[in-house]
């Protein structure tokens, strides 16, 4: 229970590498913090609960996953995750587990739409109408809200998997993407730079061609996110993005690309996480807030 | 006045070679329309006025239109045609225009808006909750209907502008769009297809390359969608799909290009409109109905 009286809200951000775990107040008031490795599910998701129920009743949970997950609210399979090629987590019902244990509402959605949901809310984008948020590190993902809504469609985005031009400069590496080779994901993620230059962005000289090839891909991403649902906010975070002076490369090649020219122009920017990393953890608070 | 007593609704669809109108009982139910060629703003909308004055008076105007246009319903600009290169035609305000003269109520959207949501609401995807229209004709274009409502973002969409792969076939053809040479709609929109075999697509032999690379580039199109957005009915209308076999050849691509590894895939659908030549008008008439 909060000293406000109103039970406290938990949220997970469910990540192949890590599980963050919070209890708050509210989204933006975040009173205990956890972080535990991914193991398999049974040793992962025990650890979370025992965390939660260790600090006493909580009201609602979210959730913010790593995909591909069941987002339709009318499926037997809502709630969990369905064909990753994580070993062991095809199939976990995460949702199942947690309202089972917990006993409590649970608010579902994809990582990336919940970091989107807070860079909308509290970040980057809380004074437009619309935000997608791109993370670029092991993997490329992305999560849009138009209207004050994460989207969904049939299923939800996954941006990384976008198939952009080649850059001339790069036209002979095949990518690694295990589905397309060189969609943006097998061309632009932390492996996909690693395979092709032995080293992280960050760790090339500032004048290496990998950066120019790098941005050329990214900044792609935000012109079809643009020409598509004429986004107002990008907002580019991930390991991959600490690279300095990326963002500005991604922004001026976007422009360059062609960006410019699409109406509300003056609307559409290209930025970083207004709320660092903890953009995922207090959008899956939100979720639980919304319930 | 309709015979069930309400007044009857009115709809513009404004393209750069026609204007349809029409007025009807609802969305659904069409009483009369008329075609009339695009001129300048003056004689155009001048002639489109009397024929409204024409069938009485009418409740609601619904304008589907050409773009780009102000959809922000905050601007001084809202209801106007923008920064068009069709000669007289930028900064038209149409909504001011009718608004002052019919004295009624005014939706406004773009043209691909408003058959998206007429297709959404009554053709291809009534049971589907997230559609795109995408019209390949003069011009290429794309609307795009999220849980009901068309998307604007800073703007609106502007699909035709999205940076496809080069067809490896098709690599010396600089593309025609005045922007950016070579994107979406300087590659595969009518005028680009004559620009580089002379003849439409329709008029090409069945085995000319030509329907390969088109379908190719439109195939792109439909997976950058169905990545960005994870958007359920893709609806491919215009004159240019009036070619044989071009639908199926787009899917049968996009399936090939890895839309088939996108989550949800059992409900993403490539189709023909569902309404025919109605759907901008049917949609205007759903902008008029919705105020």
């Amino acid at each position: 229970m909060s000293s406000t009286g109103k039970p406290l809200l938990g949220a997970i951000e469910a990540g192949g590498t890590k599980f963050v775990l919070a209890v708050g107040h509210s989204p933006a008031h975040i009173i205990a913090r956890h972080e535990i490795p991914t193991r398999d599910p049974a040793a992962t998701l025990a650890e979370a609960n025992a965390w939660f129920e260790g600090h006493g009743a909580i009201g609602a949970l979210g959730i913010g996953s790593f995909g591909p997950v069941d987002l339709d609210r009318s499926s037997p399979e809502w709630g969990r995750i369905t064909n990753t090629p994580k070993p062991g987590w095809a199939n976990c019902d995460l949702v199942g587990y947690f309202a089972e244990r917990l006993g409590v509402p649970i608010g579902f959605d994809t990582d990336v739409n919940a970091a989107a949901l807070a860079e909308y809310t509290y970040g980057a984008g809380k004074s437009a109408a619309s935000l997608a948020y791109i993370t670029v590190g092991t993997g490329i993902g992305g999560g849009l809200v138009l209207d004050g809504k994460g989207v969904h469609g049939a299923a939800h985005p996954e941006m990384g998997h976008i198939l952009p031009r080649r850059h001339p400069d790069d036209r002979d590496f095949k990518g690694v993407c295990p589905h397309h080779g060189d969609c943006l994901e097998g061309l632009a993620s932390g492996p996909a730079i690693k395979a092709r230059w032995g080293a992280s962005l960050s760790e090339l000289p500032a004048d290496h061609e990998a950066h120019e090839i790098i941005a050329c891909y990214l900044a792609q991403l935000a012109v079809s996110l643009i020409a598509v649902t004429s986004v107002e906010i990008i907002v580019f975070g991930g390991g991959v993005m600490k690279t300095p002076a990326l963002l500005e490369r991604v922004e001026q090649l976007a422009s360059e690309l062609g960006a410019a020219y699409f109406p509300g122009k003056a609307k559409h920017k290209i930025v970083s996480p207004g709320l660092g990393q903890n953009a995922g953890l207090t959008g899956s608070l939100l979720l639980a807030a919304d319930l």
